[in-house]
């Protein structure tokens, strides 16, 4: 018989269930001193970086998932002209955020050099030479650190972290005390976007937790998700600093102001945006029931 | 060790991809005249209803499934009296209908006396006893040769069918001749409302072939979705007969129609009804160039 | 595509190694008060009885399993008559030694009537109506408990059971204390064989207990194997009480006893006895270095 | 909770059964012109050999199916000087030569240069640096093309090589034709040894395939067999050229012809010798029935 393929990477979400994805070839494997990274080549969706286990994006639908986390804020914001990224290795929150002319500055932290390194390396299709662009910094330290040392403030801070396991490095990321303080780093009218998780009905407690978190931090904190296919499952990501009635804007709004970004974009659209901001009502429901709250003290182990 | 689960469902969706569930406990497995059935009890989703060896809805979360089928053709039509079922042999589309009072008729059509009779004994949470209220008609037989015999219109025909696979039942319900057809037996002003295949950018086909086939026979054909936890993936429906000024419908408006309703559902309302509408960029686009038809000489084989 | 099955059987043999068996049907599933009983139609091996998730026989090859632990026991012995078989559900111990004229009785004591109910109804290939042979006594108790509670003795006494995890019910019929009361319950030159798990280098453990903690019973103990496809892994029984100059007989021999009895066995006979108590040097060489007892208070977690 | 790996190596036997590995690294992973090569690093066996998606050799048993190939051959002839080797890219079978002081020259055809380089790079504990060795001529080319366009004669030949499979390299190292051609090259009193696939029941048609074949070209040929762990199967071996006779040897007197190098090694000596020679009674009868031939234009497609 033709061999069924013997490579396969299966991504648990807890021990009774998981996803198969057949390797086609493992482009890159080791351990940084941060955590284990691995680049593989899949047959249904192309490369996929993976952390510690658990993809961070796929050749084919991280369009999905990077534009879902930049444009909105974007979009939302009055005119942002300084931006920090916590994290983004793939240089792929960095391809989206080039696209605007008007941004002066993009500040890059990603503490861990060899993922950036072998992302630039091997996934030329997720930064398309962005970190070649004039307007970068990009540095290698602990967000946090870099935070709470630096003067600067910013219109719009992204947050593209992997989850905060007990232990890898985003751990201390996510928590009130740091929420608290990425606020007192925000210009006026500035912007926290967050990606936050799954967003299932069944895998909901880390979105959950993380919005509790921010709302201790923010005024306003807003969930929005979309679906994507490499991860198998719907994700969450979640803006704070975005006024009730900024968040009115209607689909052919979005598309005014997106302007002649509008054609670069595979994802994103006023239509798109609308749809991300509906949430089911049996998942409005559980989000309200959860009450986790994560602290420095308090790591919450997913 | 504690040793892990040890009898596994595996959902491929190709040869490179799947999904996996671990079974606790399976509690009818058995061939019938038309299909393999089997009823498993799953850690993460409860009880599973699997034919052919494929996902027909699970314990946790067919509310989504059967509430995002339902409700949209009975909010948009303009007082449905009779009603038709094509499948539907959990009982739980009949459930969702059941609700509404002013339905005087509901007729259900599947051809497989076996599976309805062990989805009433084995997962009495789907039909709630819907099969015992008296508007129900039940009938075992082809759906299609039912409705080629009878005399009889209806106000929304609903599809709940196995998906068209080439050995399936439903092979021959989804084709151009079958669409055309289904339209006669509408009263004027009928809608027709499609369970319709995966909706993620990786696995289209079969909901675009839909799709195509179903807009040679009607005018207006709109496609909606929502993500469903325990198929891993985003679900795609198509609903027929529906004027486009009748979709302008907002969040509040549908509220107002669910009335009294609104408070046995889970899932659906007016803001979950706006979401499903909404289609993300890469999908539209991806639908407007996919162009497979499917006839009864030449049935697609997914 | 020709879809791939959806039913797989994993049998873990650790967090990092396991088979998998696709399912065809599920004959039987459900709790007794003493395991999880599972009777499932494979594709490879046929229908395999599966007790809290581990394979204990398999249609394909059960007869070697059986054989294995029946014969070479009735071949040492000079002149069994009276016999007993600890556990041995499936009927198949019973099954071998009903092919002796000599023998007169034959106790069974098996704890769980069930197990054996399921067995006598679905895997009829396996007893082939042994379990109505005048000379047998089946007895539904703890095996320890009827032993200990007796004054018979026997000639041989077969242990054909699960092995002793924590929460299982054979968990104290490998001790210390258990084979020292055995050995009183023997005639003189009487045996005790034992199905004593896996042969392997990397699955070793079990059988060096079982074998260390014999050995503080009786004199003489000797290992031997054979491999067994379905459980993909060489296997191991001990055998007790035969002296070595009565196990010092040739392959010529061991026929020559087996006499009109060989035309009915499948795996057995002077060629495969031979082969089966030559153990590989490396595997004699981590038998030796292995010291671990089973005692009443300290059972050995696997 | 803690994750399970993410990184599994499955071999599938069929499409209805097959092995789990679980993957720490890997180490490299390649197509060279004649097949993909992937060496990883396994939780359970250490290190594994993969070519083509097949296991050649792992890190914690390799010593087991190296020695088994070597040392029958080497103990049954009557004093080898010159030993070829077909295959046999890890460098062991080279390793476990080198041991006789005897040898003079020791001639290696590996068609893949590219494997031997990684496993030279890799697998250092499989060749211990036998590649050094003066003896030693390392050759790469298609064994096939070597053999006809040679002049020398050899005492022993090791056939090494991956399986017969339809695509593979060494489609043609196993056909009627290609043995008959092998005798020619054997000096008189010569062996040809043959690593000769699967030896389990349910597996045994390659073995029965080559065995078949290779009684076509010699008048004496034997089947042995040994369990190995990281295959989870019996594996069988061919020797061909022994005459009956000098196959009668008793387990003392393999060890006297052992002698000093008895003591460099981990699996093989005269149990272990005696143990794999013996068939068990099923096997025997089931390689009686099998009729298989394997010829230049009938290669067999497994």
């Amino acid at each position: 018989m033709k061999p069924l393929e013997w490579n396969w990477y299966i991504e648990y979400t807890s021990a009774h269930h998981g996803y198969l994805y057949a390797i086609k070839k493992t482009l890159f494997s080791d351990e940084t001193p941060f955590q284990r990274v691995d680049i593989v080549d899949t047959f249904t969706y192309g490369r996929l970086l993976v952390l510690d286990g658990k993809t961070q994006s796929a050749e084919f639908d991280e369009h999905i998932y990077h534009e879902a986390l930049v444009h909105p804020a974007a979009m939302l914001h009055n005119g942002p002209k300084e931006v920090m990224i916590m994290g983004g290795g793939e240089g792929a929150v960095l391809r989206e955020l080039c696209r605007y002319p008007q941004l002066e500055q993009i500040v890059m932290v990603d503490i861990d050099s060899k993922v950036v390194q072998m992302c630039r390396e091997h996934l030329p299709e997720w930064h398309q030479g962005a970190f070649e662009d004039s307007r970068v910094e990009l540095l290698h330290q602990d967000a946090r650190a870099y935070l709470e040392g630096t003067n600067r403030k910013f219109d719009i801070i992204y947050s593209d972290l992997t989850e905060p396991a007990e232990e890898g490095p985003s751990k201390l990321l996510f928590t009130k005390e740091f929420y608290k303080m990425v606020k007192t780093k925000l210009n006026p009218g500035g912007i926290l976007a967050v990606q936050a998780g799954g967003f299932s009905l069944d895998y909901l407690t880390i979105h959950a937790a993380i919005r509790n978190t921010m709302e201790l931090a923010f005024d306003s904190v807003r969930s929005y998700h979309t679906f994507i296919p490499s991860f198998d499952c719907s994700w969450g990501y979640i803006i704070a600093g975005v006024k009730p009635d900024q968040l009115a804007v209607g689909r052919a709004e979005i598309d005014r102001r997106l302007g002649a970004i509008a054609g670069q974009l595979k994802f994103y659209d006023g239509e798109t945006h609308e749809g991300m901001f509906c949430l089911p009502k049996d998942v409005r429901r559980a989000l309200q029931e959860d009450q986790t709250i994560i602290e420095d003290d308090k790591p919450v182990d997913f």
